[in-house]
């Protein structure tokens, strides 16, 4: 589906009348496993086509990209960064979820947060001090960590503003969710360490410190430090990105992002948690009680259709697949619904296997689009049945002071011109 | 492990030297797991350590890089490209497996192969066309293309000659087997849009046929293309990369990579196959009784140990993990062995979960290397039971006029410097 414009509505629904036309000829469209075939699918009475220009002429050599990059015709297909944000203190680059298929996220489009711009680390100078409540306090270098037995696990790491209350008007899937993105971590389970410093029996959090000029700095519970905690050194295959913590960085699959400490520097163990800054002033949610709901830790289940979604544009009446992500970070999706008739009826989607602990899950459901005006969405079941909740549901108990920590269902409507857009904002 | 050099050599001897001192002072070093701890965790009686220089200025500002690079201290891990061979006619960028991690293959680093280079190909103006002994022939935009229900697997895809048997000399596991990678991939089955045209009964076979200079053609048992095979339009997320077929490849699970057809344009139902160039002058064996073998499709069971592997340099004596690769196009591997004694005694490895079928299965087991020469290697066992075979079980079956499929397990030698090297060069 192609970036919505005026333009290309009026354009495509030309396109997708006539092709209604040849459908009402029978010519070119047959059964395809109970549902209707593209529309688009046409007779050809001159075979072969003709031979392309880029069949005529060698191509491009190899030894232009020791290290690959997308196509051009992909050049749109890049983070979308918000400029609104003053960029050395608190910058976002959300992943384009519409443009992605599958449940892995390309490096260079995993999503970005950070509060003190990216440091350029020697990780040959990088160091890792585990000291505090523990028997031996020690210094690590990369290569001491790489010599820990290794571990791969694919997790998600989401933003806990993702979207934020305050303004949850975005036109696009990225725009409201694209602060959460997938990959296949490698590191050194946290546990195997924490055994060769020796934690002593008051150890009870542990404060993470990066080494970014903003020195983030969170409070862990023991208990996830002790369980799947890792330090990851490479992501998808490859070492890390410096925008996600090269040369190391805290991993604690299906705690709030910022948790995650990037450029992992410091992990001191201690018996109350630090109250940083980032766990008090901020990533706080104010309840309508007055008090401050803290230290929440886990994201909760969520799900988004990225197919169709926000700015696209439907192609034709007929087949349509709905395609979207769920993830929870309390483990498994169970169960994903989808309602195409603006939440009266929920159907179950197909989950791509395999579903991976908190990990994205891709859904998928077949659908027949009419071309009448309908709102559709989706709501994720984690293995502990919790169900993703409506936003209304969501500020009837948190009230209108939240910011971080929104995992609602998030609606979108299709206009008779087949344009998709926020049905919230 | 850093690429092997002499000097380096000799500053890594003193350095687990004195690293061997300092373990017979008892001083910074536990017990980890049953095994070893890094002999190189220091002490340190200064904590906490220095601020660096990178928390000290804010770092670089996110709209740099709307699509993520890696760190330029990684601007060594590049695809290995052939220089020797002509680049438009047969040029090969094997992937950096020893510098990789987990078994998701970055976009960047994905092997390359191709014979008449890399086309440009606007999608827009791509079109595949199925056609032959079906009832409908039809030709598909990229947007008929993606209206299919779509599906998300994980697989690898490895070149016929990885490595050919005339000059299994490479140093490294990339200079090897680096023609071998692992993605992602999403796209739509091959049965689904043979299901539109409807094939008729005598189509035993599609010829695919590329859209490059080289026009590669393969032809495609029928069978096959009716279970898993694929048409493939993402990869790792994001659109296939150009090297990669963009906009569309055929997947074929398991078979040889040559087959897998980049930048599809035409698939041709046909009763016999074409036998065209790469199926016969190209990808066939000679045996030693002089007849070709030819369609050997699958890609037969096989393991790499990467780390340590040829041109590394062991770090210090005592604990290692040997860690590495295994895969079998007929299905998922079962069971990888090590040996550390030159083949004497075979012990199991741990395999990294989820494994998958056809796609690359990480191993890993803990060692104690105590500084004597010795030769280490693995052997892939896969559902099938097949056992990877040793290169003179090889050679004695197909002799030495064979080229392709050259599936023999691979030892490494370590000296007792700690240099790892090719034991068979």
């Amino acid at each position: 589906m192609s970036t919505f414009d005026k333009s290309a509505a009026r354009s495509s629904r030309r396109r997708f009348l006539q092709a209604g036309a040849a459908l009402a000829g029978g010519s070119a469209v047959g059964a395809l496993g109970g549902t209707e075939a593209p529309a688009q699918a046409l007779a050809n009475e001159n075979l072969p086509p003709n031979v392309p220009e880029w069949m005529k002429a060698p191509g491009a050599p190899m030894g232009d990209q020791p290290y690959g990059t997308p196509s051009p015709y992909e050049k749109g297909v890049v983070k979308n960064i918000s400029k609104t944000l003053p960029q050395y203190l608190s910058a976002a680059g959300r992943t384009p979820l519409q443009e992605l298929d599958g449940i892995i996220t390309p490096n260079g489009l995993f999503y970005e947060r950070h509060h003190g711009g990216v440091p350029a680390i020697d990780p040959a100078q990088h160091r890792l001090m585990l000291h505090g409540l523990v028997d031996r306090a020690l210094v690590f270098t990369m290569e001491d960590i790489r010599r820990f037995p290794s571990q791969s696990r694919i997790h998600f790491i989401e933003c806990s503003g993702n979207p934020v209350y305050t303004k949850p008007y975005g036109k696009t899937a990225s725009d409201l969710v694209g602060l959460v993105s997938c990959a296949e971590w490698t590191g050194v389970m946290l546990k195997d360490v924490l055994e060769e410093v020796g934690l002593q029996k008051d150890a009870k959090w542990l404060v993470a410190e990066g080494a970014d000029a903003a020195a983030l700095t969170r409070s862990i519970p023991i208990e996830k430090c002790l369980d799947d905690a890792m330090l990851v050194y490479s992501q998808n295959g490859e070492r890390l990105r410096p925008q996600q913590g090269y040369p190391l960085r805290l991993l604690l699959p299906g705690f709030e992002g910022n948790m995650n400490i990037k450029w992992l520097r410091r992990l001191k163990a201690v018996a109350e948690p630090a109250y940083s800054r980032e766990e008090t002033s901020k990533y706080t949610d104010l309840m309508p009680d007055g008090t401050a709901r803290e230290f929440t830790f886990y994201m909760e289940a969520k799900s988004i259709i990225l197919r169709p979604s926000g700015g696209q544009l439907m192609s034709g009446h007929g087949f349509h697949e709905i395609s979207g992500i769920a993830w929870s970070g309390h483990g498994k999706i169970k169960r994903l619904e989808i309602s195409v008739d603006g939440g009266k009826e929920w159907k179950p989607a197909e989950l791509q296997e395999p579903v991976l602990t908190r990990a994205l899950t891709r859904f998928r459901m077949p659908w027949r689009w009419d071309g009448e005006e309908v709102v559709i969405q989706s709501r994720a079941i984690d293995e502990t049945n919790y169900v993703q909740p409506t936003l209304a549901e969501l500020l009837a108990v948190r009230g209108v002071n939240h910011f971080y920590h929104n995992n609602a269902i998030w609606p979108w409507h299709i206009s008779v011109l087949g344009e998709v857009s926020n049905a919230q904002a």
